[in-house]
């Protein structure tokens, strides 16, 4: 399978160091459930593409059926599962385990701590140690970036900016003046933070642009979507929750406040000055009024649109959203529209006769 | 405020020059309703953020309560509001004045009007005075930029791109060759201008592209949201009408024409061939068919999906998209499309009862 | 026509080559149905655009009234089309005859084959013959770029990246490391492809972020449009298949795979480990769930939303997405539902007499 796959696909080459059974199960503080410490594994792998020197994991009782099928050598699973007949590690929480089997097989590339010499510093900037740079990135004046820090080639850093401690930023990002970025975040390629809010107003037959002063606030351990757009604030602040993760193409417009751990997939769109609770979930290109509040820990079905206030904990669906219990009903009725439609000419009819007989 | 604010968000940040408010109704041509000439105003604030030594605004009769609790030192207002008992400056337009007090607190930054050593220009390019090009903006051949005109860092500009006075491009916008641009026109970081157009015929079981080489019209004082695209016409234009303003995301596809005063709001995604009227606004993530009309004036709801043409000033909604009028009546009944089905179920019942009766 | 485009629009400037109508028939392998073929042609237009001295074409029996209105001094046609008492070419096949029109009247500029001076190429990189890397280009370490493939300006392209052969990479599109991509490939500005998937899970109350350690492979003659995302797999491989054609703003996730020769056009939207059938087409602003599958050649109606399996060759539409066959007929009785219910309220009422009657 690996060689298959090295021909093929150069980003599955790696030369990955083996590791004894035994030595995981030690690094992953997990049980031998099964399977010799001796065993020799080569390479971590999902059940599907796993090759017979790869150990694979198992997240829930679903995944059973298929590990059993699975060529891998050994699994991971989590209390209280077991692939039976197979070498097993158990461990307590399972995707501590998958984030370390993957440091240790197949590292993700980090961008180096340096300042590449193609790279533009402004006057006054204020760049923490082991801080990186990446072939023509630019940060403007009075920028500073904390510890650790990592900025792609060819983004943009404006004047004023403030990146806190461990973030990447990765290549072609773009990040205008006095935005204010916290530590651990993540922002993919060709995301714009801080570009002006969309406000115009009807001056005189005309959309007069009113300027937009204010700011955007990225705290602690974000991340953001490659192509995501955040905008400023219009005077105040548009504000991204600690914890929260953006996927790409999301819209945040200006003065949204979104709390924390929420989580925003793709194609979302939060219209201007909506206020998104802690821990709320929306999926796939659902949209969000604007001035609109959704709860904490609501949940949007995809495309659905948010008209009205959502309240916490409530699960919507459709546009204009409303509950999925009473949706689901909805739709069922809906979709048997044509059938009733019958049903009711059908009525028409017979109480015709019937009124004809009384007549009679 | 201005003490917490400062601590947290590098954005609000600013030195304000404090002006009395006698000082501020010569600026604003306003008329002192109420107030001493000679107060001292720091800074300018929504009626939610604003402290006590801050003169805030309101644009209408609905804000006028959040007014009366806001901390504010003063007001203004348009005729014929007041805010009872405070210090109130009353104005003929309210956004003018709003766009005045911004410039005199809290000015927008400007890109400034000099070539950065890095930008590179390509050969009989023809730059205005006061022109300014960013750190490692690229200008093609035969490009004109006119008058006043900024272009910010990373951005790239095709050969023979015209461009017209006082505009501003921000940084990392992709402009392809031979794009025309009006003047006063704003682009937003990430927007691609004249990338190709979609257009693939099946020939022999593939699809054929076919090349686009039509181009791209921006006129005057159009704005263009961040990461927005707007295809090259495939033999004529594309072309974005006078005044349009176009938010992040946004998708314009080949030979579309949009009129003038145009709003279209985030997401949106415009087919090919289509033409929007003067003046007709389309909500977030609507989407428009391929070769349809939009009538001038026409409103277009958030994620409405038009599919056939839309007569002047109609308000459409849905998908496909259809008169607002019918459509609200419409979604009460199909919310109560459980309840119908009872409703038949029962008459269904009743009506056997009553022909078995009268069969008897 | 020529003129007054000149004073307009830069794009539409050019200095067409005169060719006699002979000398386009031999080059298009057409017939002379009607025509001199000394008729000296100077241009090519569609046939709204095309003045006197322009040639134009027809693709379908549709177009043959707006042919008969045009301006142009000829006309291309298939077969069996005419556009009566008017010079015309009929060819085999129209799309070739256009594309070669295109290339004989309006030849689209093609990135240089140089490597511009302020372009940066890491160690142990390996460009082919013929490639050209525009301004400010990044390429990172270990990558390799085939005979005649183009990189323009601003582009970045990560560590381990290979590029096939005459690839046309525009402006500002950036490529993450250890990315595939086959010959013949046209990816547009601001797209970014191999960027992190969106995988997190729920550890201790917070998300944690599962590291996306696989790659993306784009095979042979796809495109990609301007700002579209193609995410990185978890561990495996996010594909799209060869011939399939992508439009702007398009999300495809992590471990998705596309077959060969798909269309999805602007804005369309598919989830994490989703798969798509050859041939199959996307309209705007649809939406695919996680680990749904979408069979060969079906169809997917605008901003549909796909939530379970779709058979080979099915035609879909709305959200959630069901068969067009019983949508058509479901959305005729919902939009009758008031009219419905109405119905159902006035055999509530008779019913209710006869039932009053039969108690008498």
């Amino acid at each position: 399978m690996a060689d298959e796959r090295s021909v093929e696909v150069s980003g599955l080459e790696h030369d990955p160091k083996g590791w004894r059974l035994d030595e995981l199960a030690l690094a992953l503080e997990a049980t031998i459930l099964r399977g010799d410490g001796d065993l020799e594994i080569l390479d971590f792998a999902t059940l599907e593409s796993a090759g017979s020197s790869d150990i694979s994991f198992v997240t829930d009782r679903k995944a059973l059926a298929q590990a059993a099928e699975s060529r891998a050598a050994a699994f991971v699973v989590p209390e209280p599962l077991d692939v039976p007949d197979r070498p097993v590690l158990r461990v307590g929480e399972i995707w501590e385990a998958v984030c370390r089997l993957i440091e240790m097989f197949r590292p993700a590339p980090t961008m180096p701590a340096r300042v590449d010499p193609s790279a533009q510093v402004g006057h006054s900037c204020d760049l923490g140690p082991e801080t990186g740079l990446g072939p023509n990135a630019v940060l403007g004046a009075n920028v500073s970036v904390g510890r650790g820090t990592r900025i792609g080639a060819a983004s943009t850093v404006g004047d004023g900016v403030r990146i806190g401690e461990d973030c990447a930023i990765h290549a072609g990002v773009h990040i205008l003046h006095n935005v204010t970025i916290g530590d651990r975040v993540v922002i993919h390629s060709g995301a714009v933070i801080g570009a002006d809010g969309f406000k115009f107003e009807r001056v005189e037959g005309r959309w007069k642009k009113i300027p937009q002063v204010g700011t955007v606030v990225i705290e602690d351990d974000v991340e953001i979507g490659a192509n995501t757009t955040v905008d400023r604030a219009f005077l105040d602040v548009t504000r991204i929750g600690a914890g929260t993760k953006i996927d790409n193409l999301v819209q945040v417009a200006h003065n949204v406040e979104i709390g924390r751990g929420a989580l925003l997939c793709a194609q979302v769109g939060i219209s201007g000055s909506s206020i998104l609770g802690d821990g709320c979930v929306l999926a796939g290109q659902a949209g969000v009024r604007d001035n609109a509040r959704i709860g904490a820990g609501a949940q949007i079905a995809a495309q659905a649109g948010v008209k009205d206030d959502v309240p916490d904990g409530a699960q919507m669906v459709g546009t204009p959203a409303w509950p999925i219990s009473e949706w689901s009903r909805v739709l069922v009725a809906h979709r048997k529209g044509p059938e009733l439609t019958k049903r009711v000419r059908k009525l028409e009819k017979r109480l015709e006769k019937l009124e004809e007989g009384r007549d009679d």
